[in-house]
């Protein structure tokens, strides 16, 4: 090991990823400095500047993988594609979520995986887990490596060694059915990759997940992601029509039909199953034409409330937009003092603002034919002057949309100086949604203040369905700056109470992984727990497949 | 036992159904003379006629309920809600399917159950479940009792005894929560009482499977049914938000949330579980106001393929109309000859028809607001034009839809005249559909013309999807007198497996039962059906629930 080695794993094709935080570091920008004193201002003086240990310092065990296990991996899927050194294992040490970026920014890698293999097909994948079955080898499936609720934390599960299976070398488009408007990926096809192998055949995938830069497609399923448009679009859930998954006990191939009556739909054990019933190694997916117009625009709501029935409004006369999020006063008011874009516009339109106080910005987009757009948006803005929003123009919308994927890299920037920054998601139906606002806002107040960091709460609708909606919440707060993971911990806990109080459900679409698994009981019950108990016990009988991860543990 | 015994079986509500056929005698019509002629020019001279036995000559086992089981039901429910005489047992002794109805009609109920059990509410259902799993008494559950597919035939699995679980005393309407849409059933509400429940709340459900006016909520859920508006509405599946069943291993109760990416969607193992799994308790559905314009009308495609292709287009671009059925060649050939109202209007438009040989009938319908209803009409017309259709206007498209659910009462009126006659349904992608067609075309001509008996095999697009669509086949012979059940039987595996080598779906929206139980490890493989068979033996180790349907008989 030198001081010079890489800082990141280049993969086939695509971008790397910095080891210490999101992305590729020449992508960050620090933020405004108006941002900044708005921000010291909400929730005091930020600590010290916390900036990631130099990777030489970051602390990595010896691989634990048996000699004889290394060879039998080798010859599954080739010497080259079995890595025992340090970076590759430092890069597969756990996710991309606040307490992974904690532990590894002060050079913890301890619980970093024992070797990383990357298997180049589905009959590599299915090889690799009947070795590990027999050799008891933990697996831990590896797409992008963007969960933020511990998802892909290399957990042994009390087996002697654990293996990142890592799939970014299965990134092929498949084949595309023009007619059926179908594809079939491989599941390490990122994101926006996925869109450029389309683009040729005049598709789109158009799912866009903040982390679409670098989520794979095999991840999307895994984890039941949505996407920015999936409003319109719908969610992964919705545009997975068949799907492959190799298991210990055998091969799932479920075909590419657009329904069934066939007893139940056991793609949706596929959906959500983040790696503990499987491997999914091919995804095949609806597609739809690329859009000849993407329109996007804000606007300014009178209150949360009214721009939550506006939204409501909407959705249930089947004139949502594609895109659809709306700030509350708290994240408007901090949008405003970030983005000099809004505000600049703000203040243009302020004459048509009078009488509403207290604001909400809400982000509305649509995308398609030229036609389809201007009807569709048409039908939106009666309801919209309706419920007195007024509108703020393009600028700001498309300010949104040009920014879209750079949250992951301001929560860098924060860190670095000493901030607490994290984000969760729930959805509830309409009639529930002011009660679960108010108490998770409540929740993480009282458990901050508590411990003397008064927080900032930012909150948005960001997906509407004609029962319901999300609402995502970004929280930040000065970092205790050595107990940084247990105030996390207690933030977060104060919230999934609060959650699960309102009976709302503990992830929209962030998935279960380490971070949720306490509270699946109280939303699926334990008959719930036992049905997915058994049919992992079935497929994965050893239980090789990413311990600790969505099930909570055994009581028995 | 006298022949003065009543025919049917009054139910709490709603119309009792006749036990030899479908629903009330009184609303059947002999069919009219030129379609029995076109009929006998088709399939050949029917048989000598074929009416049911009289109910005093049905043959019914005595129950074999022992007194203590009785008494422990009986304690559970209430005395008069367990019934071992014989008019309940035969109209529990099997759902409407052509076997079915074959056997009943020729004096055969030695299938009945030896009770029918009546619970009132989720606790009895519950207890019923603990004392049967104790008791070893098979359970079938039964709600409209309506199952094509022999979902309710209330076989043993080996136990000694079986109750048929009759539902119909479940039937209220529990709850309405206006500002998100939904409504809580239970599940023995019928179709069209759901609606007419919905009705005073300015609400309606919209799912009209052909069964509507008999079939449960219960059943629609767990045989995940398709309604006639299902291309606009949405399946079952789209409509379910919440559900709680009972099983023997305690109770599954899933929130009613808009989305969720809390592990994989439980609501999935509910839907199409087909009473194996538990006993669905309550439903909690997505609603919608009632429709202030319903507008059906009829068409002309230029063929079967234009019309499909016309269906694709209009459903890819998200212009559909609620109701899309586009009938084949032969189907619009006996549509013509049954129907005057088409014909009359078919002659009319006679001279904007020229041109079209062999043409296809479509209908089409959509239901909302007069502008939403006239904006998504327009819509589509530029697409049907596009595709050489042509209008024959509102009066064929609404004689449809007063007739949408007399199928089954034609049934009876052909079965008294000895013919065979059965519906099977599959859905594939669009760029598979015409080899489906095809493909089951051949199987049903090949297998009964072997028999002597050439088929008058009628078709029709039912369902649409951006990606594909359902295939709805009617075929009608001579029945053979003697052996009409193993000619059945040697056209339905000559259908499904004509689907099956297709890549197919054994079933759309009739699911599986005992008909298309062999056909399901073909369409979810080993590994599925195993997946299955673990939460079958989990919430019911028993296994008490609905032996003989959904999964095949374990090999081991």
């Amino acid at each position: 090991v030198t001081t010079t080695e890489q800082q990141t794993d280049t993969r086939r094709g695509d971008s790397p990823m910095i080891w210490s935080g999101w992305g590729d570091p020449s992508e960050r920008h620090a933020p405004p400095s108006s941002a900044l004193r708005f921000l010291a201002r909400e929730i005091g003086a930020t600590g010290p500047p916390t900036p990631p240990v130099a990777l030489d310092q970051v602390r990595v065990r010896d691989s634990h993988l048996a000699v004889g296990d290394r060879d039998a991996l080798a010859a599954a899927v080739g010497t080259e594609h079995v890595s025992i050194e340090r970076l590759p294992r430092i890069l597969h040490a756990g996710g991309k979520s606040y307490p992974d970026l904690l532990r590894r920014r002060t050079g913890d890698a301890l619980g970093a995986p024992d070797a990383v293999v990357r298997p180049a097909d589905h009959d590599e994948v299915a090889a690799v887990l009947g070795l590990c079955a027999e050799r008891r080898i933990a697996v831990v499936p590896f797409g992008g490596g963007t969960s933020v609720v511990g998802g892909v934390e290399p957990l042994r599960g009390g087996f002697e060694s654990v293996i990142s299976l890592d799939l970014s070398r299965m990134d092929r488009l498949v084949s595309v059915d023009r007619t059926s408007l179908t594809a079939v990926f491989q599941p390490g096809v990122r994101g926006r990759q996925a869109d450029e192998q389309l683009a040729p055949h005049g598709l789109v995938l158009g799912h866009f997940p903040q982390s679409y830069e670098y989520a794979s497609i095999g991840g999307y399923v895994a984890t039941r992601s949505a996407g920015q448009a999936s409003t319109g679009f719908g969610r992964i859930d919705d545009l997975v029509v068949g799907v492959r998954m190799a298991t210990p006990a055998g091969d799932l191939h479920l075909e590419a039909g657009p329904a069934s009556a066939a007893g139940p739909d056991l793609r949706a054990l596929v959906l959500g199953s983040e790696g503990t019933l499987g491997v999914i190694t091919a995804v095949s997916l609806r597609v739809r034409p690329l859009p000849a117009q993407q329109r996007y625009e804000a606007w300014i709501a009178p209150s949360f409330t009214a721009g939550a029935e506006v939204l409501r409004r909407l959705v249930q006369a089947d004139a949502a937009p594609d895109v659809a999020r709306l700030s509350d006063e708290d994240e408007t008011r901090t949008a405003m003092a970030q983005q000099e874009g809004v505000k600049g516009v703000a203040a243009k339109v302020y004459p048509r603002l009078r009488g509403i106080r207290g604001g909400c910005v809400l982000v509305l987009g649509w995308e398609g034919t030229p036609r389809g757009v201007s009807r569709r948006r048409q039908e939106a803005l009666e309801v919209l002057r309706d419920g007195g929003c007024v509108r703020l123009g393009r600028a700001a919308g498309e300010s949104w949309r040009r920014s879209r994927f750079h949250g992951p890299y301001l929560r860098d920037e924060l860190m670095d100086r000493g901030v607490l920054v994290e984000t969760l998601e729930t959805a509830t139906t309409w009639s529930g949604l002011h009660d679960l606002h108010t108490a998770v806002r409540t929740a993480l107040h009282d458990a901050l203040e508590g411990r003397g960091a008064p927080p900032l709460v930012l909150c948005h609708v960001s997906h509407i369905y004609p029962t319901g909606a999300s609402l995502y919440f970004t929280f930040l707060a000065r970092a205790e700056p050595r107990t940084a993971l247990e105030q996390w911990r207690v933030a977060k806990t104060a919230a999934s109470e609060a959650i699960t109080a309102q009976r709302a459900t503990i992830t929209h679409h962030h998935a279960v992984g380490t971070d949720h698994r306490q509270w699946l009981p109280g939303e699926v019950g334990a008959v719930g727990i036992e049905a997915l108990r058994a049919v992992k016990e079935r497929l994965d009988p050893v239980g090789i497949l990413n311990p600790g991860k969505l099930l909570p543990d055994p009581s028995r």
